[in-house]
């Protein structure tokens, strides 16, 4: 393990966190919240502080990053920069509790969007942008953005973006990890924006479209009213829910688009099945609310909003969707455990996971009845190597076990019953936000006590990092000397 | 597919099941109910009538029993079974609705103890006994019950042993196929027997011994009264507890006791991963619900009842733990998955299956650290080949897509809330019986439409048959020539 390496890199992202937080006290300065400008203004020194004794102290001989070195980077620099993230809501007093107020910078980066505020509306302008903005930070991921920033980073970092990155298999689009970093994030700024141009032209007001915007762009859910796009256009949701479906598409897809192989990118598998799940969820939706909104095309609306916000793990509602019979319930609950696309800003499984599982259930079940046929699985048009299927159902095994262990943990809380724990660590642990019951669209996580906060905070790192860099980060095996 | 083979085998099942019906029915005769002898005669006739009919039809040319051929016969006389077990209780009007009678029918032939009955206690004892048996039956396998019996049935029936019975890998104990059917089944009678005795010797009247037993036995969990054990003593309410926990164990252990290999079965990893999961649940379910019972040595008592009985799925209580604590809850949910050991009468996923992915995942971890190193699996002392590891990564991904589907489609039923539709799916597909809630141990599963109780029926025999034989039985890929 090469610690030096490990912690100077880690100096350079805090350093770089203080930089991120410009933009929101920049913000503040404007709505002249003076409060939110010195909140900042700690947060950022704290930051530069511990950046730069990280890197004084820490001066790496071997610049080498392997794959250890690569998930022990991305999980410490989540932590640290939730930890940091969180400082600024507790000075200026929005969120006075540090546990909350970690909760919900977690919440922010992983794109969770769960939530312990009650009163969202009371919150500070700074502070509403800059938690929607974690948002927009950690969908892409936050070391890919500094990748794509800082030059003296070397290109030996594909580790790193491997570790943040989510999905079965990593890739460079282009041989080299800072052009990669740098067309991913172009990709995501030019979507962003259009976000933000369609929603202003819908009438939507400049900060709300740029916090909404945020919070699909990284498929997140923060959102800025008490029953959050429920208060707004027809349109406006709908220009929400194509785009919410938009950011849940593997953004490989957007560059084959770029680089104008159309017909490459037509014939990706993931992305005809998370449509075709998109549809036939809104299908059976709208068929069991019927009756429930006074037209067709407003329970439509309501329909595939909520599928697009919960398959893509955002978790914004036009409705208050716990008031929905339980069969839509029970889809809604199925489709955070689907999630979207691999390398795309949503969290869950991953549609090509499970893809890739019904591929390697369907040739067990073959090979059931013909033992001796010989047969290999392919995935969007290659052969898939045994490797690779071995990890994906290694990574089930392991997705499951991780459920139960959290499930049982946050059983401890006396509070709620099974529908909130069960719903909450499904909502938490697959980065969707609401969950069912007190958690719900219409409630907030602030009636759990401290320890489960925690542990719902770990459960959304868990299911951003999708699991390893943190287990990594944390067993000794790791830190061993060889 | 040889399907003459197929359908003369079912016929002979069938001629068995006839057979079989005679011991309710001489219960019927000592108890004088003289309606329950008329309708175990009919539905004997029933069963005559059908088999004869199969065996005079179907004159199988080649005998021989292939993967594909094992599957089918053990799905269909599962399926067959249950439809002529459940004549005999809407027959005598103890259960007038025939959807009722084949749900309990299943229940009790997968050895899941769900019941709709509201009244038990007002049940005849031709029909209780009835009940408990199939429980005795489809506990060790009517098949392999079939196969120690008959001896025209041919010794190249392994294919069948291996579908019905549970667990990844299933060997024989002797060479010939007939030889460890009986072995089994003498081990099964023999730890019946002291069962029985045990109970007696505690005061336990003679039929409330032998329907208890036969619960405990195919880890079932059909009782006689409306509070389950809840009223026996103490000593009993132990010994139960024991014996839950014996037939939960995989009987090729008993096997090697036989045989005088004790060092052999002292080696099963299986078997300790069993006893500690079971102690260190008990452990903690007494800690959170000290304080709500008397004494110390009751919280025990009912802390391991109650575990013991969920894990080996069996489902008896001696207390409604749906009243427990969130934490309790969530354990025995939790055990509700775990399941029994590979091999024994229990359901559920299986420990072995648990403690293979679990090596399985960590192999996969130190590979990522270390990416070259190339390291085997071992497990009960044997190097695990991938293709055994790999079936059962496969199991595990083809078990949660199917639990998904079936909790989908019980969702459809508008009566209950999440937390009946989940457990009941939970308790039903690992053939537990109690759930929590209005479908807890206290209560029962009458209050669902009839479209619920077949897919629980359906989600009973999946999880005793452990999904193949039925998906493949109902697959055209098997059913088309070659």
């Amino acid at each position: 393990m090469n610690k030096r390496m490990v912690f100077n890199f880690l100096g350079q992202i805090f350093k770089m966190t203080a930089f991120m937080m410009l933009l929101p006290l920049v913000v503040s300065i404007v709505y002249l919240e003076w409060m939110n400008v010195l909140s900042f203004g700690i947060a950022i020194a704290a930051a530069l502080a511990v950046g730069f004794a990280l890197t004084l102290c820490f001066k790496p001989q071997n610049k080498t990053i392997y794959a250890k070195e690569g998930f022990v980077i991305v999980a410490l620099s989540w932590i640290g920069l939730s930890l940091l993230g969180a400082l600024p809501f507790v000075i200026c007093g929005d969120i006075p509790n540090y546990i909350d107020a970690f909760f919900e910078t977690v919440s922010g980066f992983t794109t969770t969007g769960a939530s312990i505020l009650t009163n969202v509306e009371g919150m500070s302008r700074g502070m509403l942008f800059w938690r929607s903005f974690t948002h927009w930070l950690g969908g892409m991921g936050v070391l890919v953005f500094v990748m794509a920033l800082v030059p003296s980073i070397s290109d030996r970092t594909i580790h790193v973006m491997k570790a943040e990155m989510p999905g079965p298999v990593v890739g460079k689009l282009v041989p080299k990890v800072r052009q990669t970093a740098r067309i991913l994030y172009l990709i995501y700024v030019a979507l962003t924006l259009i976000e933000i141009v369609l929603l202003l032209v819908g009438g939507m007001p400049l900060f709300d479209s740029v916090v909404h915007t945020f919070g699909t762009a990284g498929t997140g859910g923060f959102g800025i009213k008490a029953d959050s796009i429920g208060g707004y256009s027809p349109y406006l949701q709908w220009v929400i829910t194509v785009f919410m479906l938009i950011f849940g598409v593997n953004f490989n897809l957007y560059f084959l688009l770029l680089i104008r192989r159309f017909r490459a990118a037509a014939r990706s598998a993931e992305l005809w099945v998370y449509l075709g799940v998109v549809a036939l969820s809104t299908g059976i939706v709208a068929a069991n609310i019927r009756g429930m909104y006074p037209t067709f095309s407003e329970t439509i609306r309501h329909s595939a909003f909520q599928v697009a916000s919960i398959i893509t793990t955002t978790g914004y509602s036009t409705v208050n969707f716990d008031l929905w019979p339980e069969l839509s319930k029970a889809v809604l609950l199925t489709l955070m455990f689907v999630g979207a696309c691999a390398g795309s800003t949503g969290g869950g499984f991953k549609i090509s996971r499970i893809v890739m599982l019904f591929k390697m259930m369907g040739r067990e079940l073959r090979k059931m009845l013909h033992p001796r046929a010989v047969e290999a699985v392919r995935y969007e048009g290659k052969r898939l190597d045994e490797a690779t299927l071995h990890s994906t159902a290694s990574y089930l095994a392991l997705y499951v076990v991780l459920f139960m262990a959290i499930f049982l943990l946050v059983s401890f809380d006396p509070k709620y019953g099974f529908t909130e724990n069960f719903s909450a660590v499904a909502a938490c642990y697959n980065n969707i936000g609401p969950g069912f019951g007190a958690v719900g669209a219409a409630g907030s996580y602030a009636g759990y006590g401290a320890f489960s906060k925690i542990i719902l905070s770990v459960a959304m790192l868990f299911g951003r990092l999708e699991i390893y860099p943190l287990l990594f980060a944390f067993s000794p095996m790791t830190w061993r000397r060889k």
